[in-house]
């Protein structure tokens, strides 16, 4: 998996509104997992993106069946349209209804040691999931994909792999439930993995991926194929240890960037045997700086790193999140905020789980009574704790604990 | 691999003569892993060949070399220019001369359950140089090839490699000194392979593999990339429990179609800090019907099977067995025989290794004193106690001890 958090985001509507503009409409958003470019001012339109890409939008009809089902109010990423877009959630509703088995499978590429809060959406709501319908999961480390698209040593790629699945562990997922896996050791662990990844690459043409993914004569194989391999892990067969020889279908939570992949898969399922995956789609994560600038690994201020300390995360949000607040507070108290813009705000959205709290913040930040100086505040006093418990949890995940999670093994699930 | 049988054989002059026609200087022979085509009726012009894949020609100081080293005459398939090209041979003596390690790889893409004796050759020769050199041999069986080319299952093409994997075993190698490997299989037991195919994959674009293998747009993925899978043989890391960690050289011994695979992979080698692959390159082995003719798995008759009895034998080179000879007796005895176009002594060249009844039987047949029936009962006398005692070989072998040359293993050797 490429970043959730696409680094190369021009601009950027993360309030997931239709952009009506004449312009806009004549050039086309561009969203694929290495790269996302607004052709709009206003940001990725994400409305028209569904209709693209040919998902669904996550509806009241979907959220009252996922409540009706689960017994469970829907996570505050769905409920604010974070989660904005899926494939056959009807289905897996029903499945699950049928009392009938499914699996979750998301993953991630690290392409740096450092994680920022960004990363941890897929795998918040992902955990979410896994509480709510008590299913095993799988967590691909695409550490061959880096090694392919980034000027790293494969040993290096590993490494990253490793680190990064620390702070996934730390996100609670539970060992007997969760197998993590990195491609590169797994390959190498489980034939059927590869049979997988062979059996859709006989499938798919270089004319198909050229048009999915972008790919050009200058490219190398290793990226031309590498889509059979993220695409593989939908498959349950992929996993027999886990699985047996069961067909069962599979849950993907992911941003919308990673889409490619999985309509690519969702194409080639049914010629194999296979049910095609269902997805959840998440918007993309703003940088500090705001929606349009680039969220970069490279540059620390940039966003909010699951290593800051509460002194770095105070400044951060201090100096660098971009306000949609007034130049004076006379004209602030005025004219108020713009929530819309304000990546306080946004950030707050994302983690302030009190939808009564976050309402009233937007209310008095929209009204001009409250100040950007204590809108910081309220988003500093929201992530100092996440952050510094997130650290607690990762500190106490050893060697012993990866190697645990990344064992091809049975799960607590018999099939 | 592929056959090492060319199975679309237009015209071929196994006689490695170089053909001075103007017309087929114009146009080139085709000559990749999956199609052998002679733009001329002379056949394959061997000496164009190895101009145009920049080898080297296998010649009388190289032979002279060969001996010196190893002290032993060189295999009658080099004396009689059946192996006629050679990249690198030159240093794969001296490596051995200065007592060096070095180690063989050879391979087969089992696309029948029935191998014919054609399929043998690389295997001949390769036991042999094992044992003149005492050296490691990994074998790699190419199901996942076959399976991305053929309208086949995956299981029934590893099944297929199990098959042709017991007639390899018979071959007489040393279970000490060989690892045999389906890639379907080895894939998933040993991650170090699986790495090597990534680092080839990711130095090798889509326009490289064009040109090399003239792959296009509606090819699919998994073909694409398959030529790094044919690769990462070549060095010796692929294979831990072989080699540990220690860099070492690799020859190969194979028919010249499969060339292509390790030009790329020479050309890759130095940028991943890896000794490129040497080469033994063999001329096609014709069909019973002549050098013109197409080999075909599903026509019994084109070829001598390595399950025919001693009876399907005669029949099959009494009738089908191309004849160099006059249409009567009389003329034969005035004009003599063709030994060029002659099946019978072609195969010959192949299976009888006394070079001085081979040239008495080339002597007569020329000039006319041998007749046809007389030669073919001399083909037929050479491969019944070839066959049935391959057949004696093949039926020792157990699941069990297919088993055992397909574990990875370390060998008898030291690293």
């Amino acid at each position: 998996m490429a970043n959730v958090v696409a680094t190369e985001i021009k601009h950027l509507d993360i309030n997931n509104k239709t952009c009506n503009d004449k312009t806009s409409t004549e050039e086309e958003d561009v969203v694929n997992p290495w790269n996302v470019v607004s052709k709009s001012d206003t940001g990725i339109d994400y409305d028209k993106l569904i209709k693209r890409f040919g998902s669904s939008k996550i509806d009241a009809e979907l959220v009252e069946k996922f409540e009706k089902v689960t017994g469970h109010p829907v996570h505050h990423f769905i409920r604010r349209g974070i989660f904005f877009s899926h494939r056959d959630m009807h289905q897996i509703l029903s499945t699950y209804e049928k009392g009938k088995p499914f699996y979750l499978y998301t993953g991630r590429g690290a392409s740096s040691k450092a994680m920022h809060v960004g990363h941890l959406i897929p795998f918040m709501i992902t955990k979410w999931l896994q509480d709510v319908f008590d299913v095993p999961l799988v967590i691909q480390l695409t550490d061959d994909e880096k090694f392919l698209w980034k000027d790293i040593k494969l040993e290096e790629a590993r490494q990253l792999a490793y680190e990064n699945a620390k702070d996934i562990i730390a996100c609670g997922f539970d060992i007997e439930k969760t197998f993590i896996f990195s491609d590169f050791d797994f390959m190498g662990q489980c034939p059927n993995f590869y049979q997988n990844v062979i059996r859709v690459g006989k499938c798919v043409t270089f004319n198909q991926v050229k048009g999915i993914f972008g790919f050009g004569d200058s490219d190398v194989i290793g990226k031309i194929s590498f889509p059979a391999v993220q695409a593989a892990p939908s498959f349950s067969n992929s996993f027999p240890f886990i699985f047996g020889k069961a067909n069962i279908p599979c849950l993907i939570p992911c941003a919308i960037d990673q889409d490619p992949y999985f309509r690519m898969t969702r194409d080639v399922a049914p010629r194999l045997g296979y049910h095609k995956p269902a997805l959840l789609h998440s918007s993309f994560f703003p940088a500090l700086q705001g929606a349009q600038t680039k969220m970069s690994a490279s540059d620390p201020n940039s966003s909010i790193f699951l290593t800051d300390t509460p002194k770095q995360i105070k400044n951060k949000v201090n100096k660098h999140a971009f306000s949609g607040g007034q130049a004076t507070i006379e004209e602030h108290r005025e004219k108020g905020g713009n929530c819309d813009v304000d990546i306080s705000y946004q950030y707050l959205r994302f983690f302030l789980e009190d939808d009564e709290q976050l309402k009233q913040i937007e209310k008095n930040y929209t009204s001009g009574e409250l100040l950007t100086g204590e809108l910081k505040k309220k988003l500093i006093d929201v992530l100092q704790p996440l952050i510094a418990s997130h650290q607690e949890r990762r500190a106490k995940i050893t060697d012993e604990t990866l190697q645990a999670f990344m064992t091809p093994r049975k799960l607590k699930y018999t099939y």
